[in-house]
């Protein structure tokens, strides 16, 4: 069996050079700040440099640079600056959830919010959303451009939704995978997409890849909402069963709610008092495992990813189609 | 003398068709969400109908579509759009500052944060900002796109260094403007250039209507600074004399310090208790008007009227550049 350092280094390895200049080119957003000795200057430019010099998983800038490499060739320099758009975007929008959430973790490390205040996370957020936007513009292709700032649009949207829909026990299946394709699954695609669109690849090419990468981010975000149950604290970064003690319904609360609508642990945590929280919550828990809720939410991430391996089935063999494979079959594979 | 409405109309005249459909345009950002039922998708179109049908000056998309009729010619559907984006820009810097500044009112309406709370407030804006993106996509000219991200990128650092640098006395004229640029000269700017560059001017009209942009947008914030201190709280729509009062240093309080460096009310201020704000506040303002601070700095915003309207002389006259010198030279006008 392939352990995780196996995975990662078949996933990473074709494109672990190209990697590291995305890595070096967010480290430099923080230097381009001329700080001209502004005390204020400088402490942005110090902010800026703690977000983006965190480690992270780079697993979007690793798709886009994979997608680049399926026609045989290196990545252009466009394709490279793309996949740091990609991640920047991600760091950007990590800034404002956490900031919406109140968490005060990620990763283990402290938030930008609870390191210095909602305020600055929000302006920082701003700030970081603003320099994706300007690296995207260096690719000089309106298209991959325009399809970047629908996917800003749609990641405030999947958050928005989120937020407003808080509380509310009538969360449905159907505005559930509307919400996550918002959150993840359309900057899965972005990343895919634009990949195949700087190559200059067919139309047939392209949509291929738009599948691959929105098959992904479903499976994925699936998969982080069942781990957001079945995780320990520790394993997680952050607090276990985030989301249902925030209020916020996913997959594996929507199915225990079907289950049971008249009386379940799910509703009575939203609807009782906060003393009992943890209470109903373990209750939900133990429910959701008991009645297979997890195991039918892992058949549902493995049918996005059946459908993710399909897209990639008509490209030659290569190595970064088989990063790609690879990269799929263990996303609705987390647990084990 | 021209009377308040006299100017108006002699500023929006040539151009309130377009004015129109741009803001038509803005509240169809709110219909173009699709709300299929849903009832967070539902809020969602409300709260965006909301902020975008909110009354405003509208002098950013003015300038932009004044800027494009300098040729003679109708602003195109491309000048439009930009009119939009720059205008819907705007909002979103809003629904974010006033988050940011908790504050409650502006121009007399409940902001989006005391509305809704700061976490819906930040992904509204976020909403916004990638909603003005995508307009400036559909002009399909990557040059206006990139200034268009540099300038979200200046707006965020302008807020986030006035917010770095609260309750530091240190604070320099050098720093001030710098921040001012930021905050307004660069989307004024925008404004400006834009609808020169997507009029296919020559390189030397560009760069007027570049410093056009510029130096209105310093007079205008710089005169926005003084009314801050000169003005009642009704006549604003918000608290007068926020500012000072947020620990912010504008010009008007950089002078008084710069007058007397060891001992003055702003200070006092600054490193005072909070029980004396108030005193301190009314001590400085009286300062600022018997010491003839106010004069001196309408004598910086004329001085940028000046050259703003210099920028004007090489242009054939018509009805839009006289508008657009009408704007400029009411700029540092607007106490009377």
């Amino acid at each position: 069996m392939l352990t995780k350092s196996d995975i990662e280094s078949t996933v990473y390895g074709p494109v672990e050079v190209e990697l590291q200049r995305v890595i070096a080119s967010l480290i430099a957003v923080a230097d381009r700040e001329d700080a001209e000795n502004i005390e204020s200057d400088i402490v942005l430019q110090e902010r800026l440099e703690h977000i983006l010099a965190a480690p992270g998983k780079r697993v979007r800038p690793a798709i886009t640079l994979l997608t680049s490499k399926l026609w045989g060739k290196s990545p252009s320099e466009s394709q490279v600056t793309m996949a740091a758009a990609v991640e920047l975007l991600h760091i950007a929008t990590l800034v404002h959830d956490d900031m919406v959430d109140s968490a005060d973790l990620r990763r283990g490390r402290a938030t930008p919010s609870n390191l210095w205040g909602g305020r600055t996370a929000v302006l920082l957020g701003d700030y970081l959303f603003a320099a994706a936007a300007m690296f995207v513009c260096d690719t000089n292709n309106v298209r991959v451009i325009k399809r970047f700032a629908e996917t800003i649009m749609e990641l405030a949207k999947g958050e928005l939704t989120e937020l407003i829909g808080e509380g509310n026990s009538l969360s449905s299946r159907d505005a559930y995978f509307k919400r996550i394709y918002n959150k993840t699954g359309s900057l899965f695609t972005t990343a895919a997409e634009s990949g195949a669109i700087l190559a200059g690849a067919s139309d047939a090419d392209e949509a291929r890849m738009h599948d691959y990468g929105y098959s992904l981010g479903m499976a994925y975000q699936v998969m982080d909402d069942v781990l957001d149950f079945t995780s320990t604290s520790e394993e997680l970064g952050k607090p276990a069963c985030n989301d249902l003690r925030q209020g916020i319904l996913t997959l594996p609360s929507i199915m225990l709610i079907e289950r049971s609508p008249e009386d379940n642990p799910v509703t009575r945590l939203l609807n009782g008092s906060p003393d009992d929280k943890e209470i109903h919550l373990e209750q939900a828990v133990a429910q959701m495992r008991d009645t297979g809720i997890f195991d039918e939410c892992i058949v549902v991430a493995d049918d996005y990813v059946r459908r993710s391996l399909e897209s990639l089935q008509d490209f030659d063999d290569s190595e970064a189609k088989s990063s790609l494979h690879t990269l799929a079959s263990f996303a609705s594979n987390r647990l084990h």
